[in-house]
């Protein structure tokens, strides 16, 4: 059997990214993680991390993705919710039992290696759904990321002190 | 100065409440905590709990309610989404000095004596956002619950206790 974790995020479709964050981030007071381009959904993405939860304001960036039609469609606004389950085959499987309409009734991979899929809002009450399973390799990326930017801090780190070394060699000259 | 804590629920308006219980309790496997009619929002509400948040199931149980309007004209799906705050005030005076669209610029009470307010869509790039306080009275209306729910419990183990006790008797006669 399978179990829901958590709200894992929350999605916004936007027109305007910077106008969206000056609500979302300087309104509310919440802070932006980082801004991505995820290639696979055509879309610049804000993460806006509240608690085990994100607020993610996504902008697409062509004219044919499913956001970008949503958004010509209905206008900005809420696009879908995000649940984490621990096992989304066992999941996947007990709602094809049900003749839940599944819009991937395979998971796909997304971002990070983690595996997803969409379930259809007209099994849901009017909700698209995405169910995501957290993948070991995101672990292994997220520690690769922060490992890069630990090294790149340090250089600049190295760069800063070698700054202060010549500085310093520079004001004992007088001497 | 406030901090938004975390998302508290995201509300889904739907036609029928059993139906979407059938994909959203027995479906995804959510469990259900109550099931209660909340009176100012003119609707019947299914509670159901996800780590640090709710999804909640809401049900219009009148024509007239903002939600009934809703579900009239764009059909079931997301109503709005909830966040709490730690300070309703400030977060509120500070929206209004941006300029935000509050619907409500003073906090109203909610059920359990929560203090919350509406944010109109039109200043969140198409979502409505509640923001709601915890009141310490919650805390303790919920600790009356619980005690109620206890002592229940504790009455009926002592009908099974007494019910065993006359069927030990019962047994033991024919010595």
């Amino acid at each position: 059997m399978f179990s829901i974790l958590r709200i894992n995020h929350v999605a916004i479709v936007v027109e305007d990214l910077d106008a969206a964050l000056d609500f979302w981030r300087d309104g509310l007071g919440l802070e932006v993680t980082h801004v991505e381009e995820v290639a696979e959904q055509e879309s610049m993405v804000a993460f806006l991390p509240t608690a085990e939860s994100e607020i993610e304001l996504v902008k697409p960036t062509s004219e044919t993705s499913g956001v970008a039609r949503y958004l010509r469609k209905r206008g900005p606004g809420i696009h879908h919710i995000c649940l984490e389950v621990d096992d989304i085959e066992a999941c996947l499987a007990h709602l094809a039992e049900r003749n839940v309409r599944l819009i991937n009734a395979e998971p796909i991979l997304g971002t990070g290696g983690k595996r997803i899929a969409f379930i259809h809002p007209e099994s849901t009450h009017g909700v698209l759904v995405e169910l995501y399973e957290l993948s070991p390799q995101e672990d292994e990326i997220r520690l690769t990321r922060a490992r890069e930017l630990a090294q790149r801090a340090w250089d600049q780190g190295q760069l800063v002190a070698d700054g202060l070394r010549e500085l310093v060699k520079g004001l004992r000259e007088p001497d």
